[in-house]
């Protein structure tokens, strides 16, 4: 997509052919920064304080952290140290784990000199083909919004509700939910997104409001609280949100608050779908709720934001009174049950055991179930 | 209650015996003072821009305006002036309209010498009737927390989530939410308080944890997004919040974001209770959702938000790019069949037209149903 006129992906090889490039996303919306990764070390930082996020950046953030550490160290403890740095970054996100598995898988039988040029060229796979999922995903979701559509007055937007960022800063290219909403926007279906702020980190105030702004798509910011308010009055035909984890049999993990717009879509009859790549599938749980560990983050996320100035300057500012204590969940499970369907990128599937193996019968049948 | 050991109630009579004080509850948690109204102007602008905000105080702002304005001129036109400048200030807050219709109703019949003084004299009834209505609800509330204290393990705190503030600082003294945590804790129960941010004033954060913090009451101050995931870990043992706003049906207007929570309150089978002082009942509406005007706010309030700096200063800082634009809706309506009981100065009532009618039958029978 673009910023300023100019083509990106969200992750790419710097001129030299081996260091890579990210967008610095604490950083937005703000200040466009690069930030340039020359080790294993680098990789596992730039996840860690979330300069890159969103589950399928951070699977190829992690694939190139491995070839980075190839290309300093083939050897098998490199490789080992390097895979256990990179898996102890973020502990929901399964994309993460997918892509560090993946490049074990490729890697761990070659002769250490074959590891690093193999290393590129799998990272580099990872990403060509997330493009390719998220570009997919984006055409059947695009049908649902045409249904829609379809089915309104000529010239009515659709109203769409979005939590986080699941946009093409979250992917290599394009996004999960809002590649739908990108291609509608492109074929002339009008359009308007509700954007959750998403508290505590604001990726939707500071990310989602962004690449929409950028890409030219009309979109209103909204508190966290406003949404189920909204579904009341009528105002949002659809919400399309992404999932960091989906279980076998649909349960979604996603940024701490989508349940409750779940239960408000649920509680409206507002169509409430999930827009995963199917990496994102554990297939080997059963029980979101039960299964799935949930990320506690710093409770300073919560007391302290950052912001722009009088003066234009970003600067980090304390929400809260000393001596008052904060807690940072970053995910919460969303259960099948409240989920419409499942966007990926074979198709749309009810969020069930059977709904997701119709559509992967190969992966389907080793599931836990 | 007790600020740095000194005893305040949020409204109270200059040293003159005529000006009228208050808190400046848009400087706290970072800054204590207060402000001294001299005008019914001065005393509707408080209201406005949220000097003073919380039903019960704006209603008991609004009498003392009432009061500012009769010292002035007590003539017939300035009494009309008067009371449609201050039932201006917010459309939602139904204690705003009861207490300028009783303000009236007290003045309209007297001579124009006699007004100022019994229109002090109401205003200081206003606030003295509201300190034990909020007695009275802190009572029957803490009843409540003793049940469910009584099944935990002893010494296992009872774990209470509120949103917004619906403590003393939103009532003359007391509060109406928190009443009954102030008396269990004062009670020697366990009680710890999750205290929901409540974008975008953040009054949760801003002033619910100051208060709390300032009378030694444990909490956790959570992002609005958290409390669903929460009450799926079992780690919320009942809701408590307030209301601006009441129908005769027992349908619950309150800060944005109420809804959401009563929906995941529903789901977890966590009680979801509303503390209100009757005053608070609008007893002409019978269907909330259609019947309650919610108050849009400026944009600005979700664009930008207050904090301090490193520096110590209180600064405002802008949290969306330029371009972007939002929407915010202050108040959403909770449907009475997510309610768990209604606790009032008489009691806990189901929220239903029966439900209230039992308690107040004096009011029900004219109410529209």
């Amino acid at each position: 997509m673009k910023i300023q006129g100019q083509a990106y992906r969200t992750i790419w090889l710097a001129q030299d052919g081996w260091r890579v490039c990210v967008i610095d996303q604490t950083r937005l919306p703000f200040r466009f920064e690069t930030v340039t990764l020359s080790s294993s070390e680098a990789a596992a930082e730039a996840i860690r304080v979330m300069v890159v996020r969103g589950a399928p950046l951070i699977g190829a953030t992690a694939a190139y952290g491995v070839a980075l550490a190839m290309r300093a160290d083939p050897s098998d403890p490199a490789l080992e140290a390097a895979l256990a740095l990179l898996a102890a970054t973020r502990p929901t996100a399964v994309n993460l784990h997918w892509a560090l598995g993946r490049m074990r898988d490729r890697l761990a039988g070659l002769t250490p000199e074959d590891r690093s040029a193999v290393a590129y060229g799998e990272a580099a796979a990872i990403c060509d083909e997330d493009v390719a999922l998220c570009r997919a995903i984006g055409g059947h979701g695009l049908e649902l919004i045409r249904a829609i559509a379809s089915q309104r007055p000529a010239g009515k937007a659709v109203n769409i509700l979005t939590h986080c960022n699941a946009g093409w800063l979250a992917t290599v290219d394009w996004g999960t939910a809002l590649a739908p909403i990108y291609l509608a926007h492109d074929a002339g279906i009008p359009v308007h997104v509700w954007v959750d702020e998403t508290r505590p980190r604001n990726q939707g105030a500071a990310l989602t409001a962004f690449e929409l702004g950028a890409h030219g798509v009309p979109h209103t910011v909204i508190a966290d609280n406003a949404g189920g308010h909204l579904m009341q009055l009528g105002e949002v035909d659809m919400v399309i949100v992404g999932t960091d984890r989906t279980t076998a049999t649909g349960d979604v993990a996603n940024k701490i608050g989508t349940y409750l717009k779940a239960l408000a879509a649920h509680d409206n009859g507002v169509p409430f779908y999930v827009a995963l790549p199917s990496p994102t599938i554990d297939w080997s749980l059963s029980d979101g709720l039960r299964d799935i560990p949930i990320e506690e983050r710093s409770a300073r996320e919560v007391t302290h934001l950052s912001g722009v100035g009088e003066d234009g300057e970003v600067r980090t500012f304390r929400l809260l009174a000393p001596g008052s204590n904060a807690a940072n969940p970053a995910f919460d499970v969303t259960p099948a049950r409240l989920v419409t369907g499942l966007i990926t990128e074979r198709g749309v599937a009810p969020a069930s055991a059977e709904g997701l193996a119709k559509l992967f019968p190969e992966r389907a049948a080793g599931a836990a179930n």
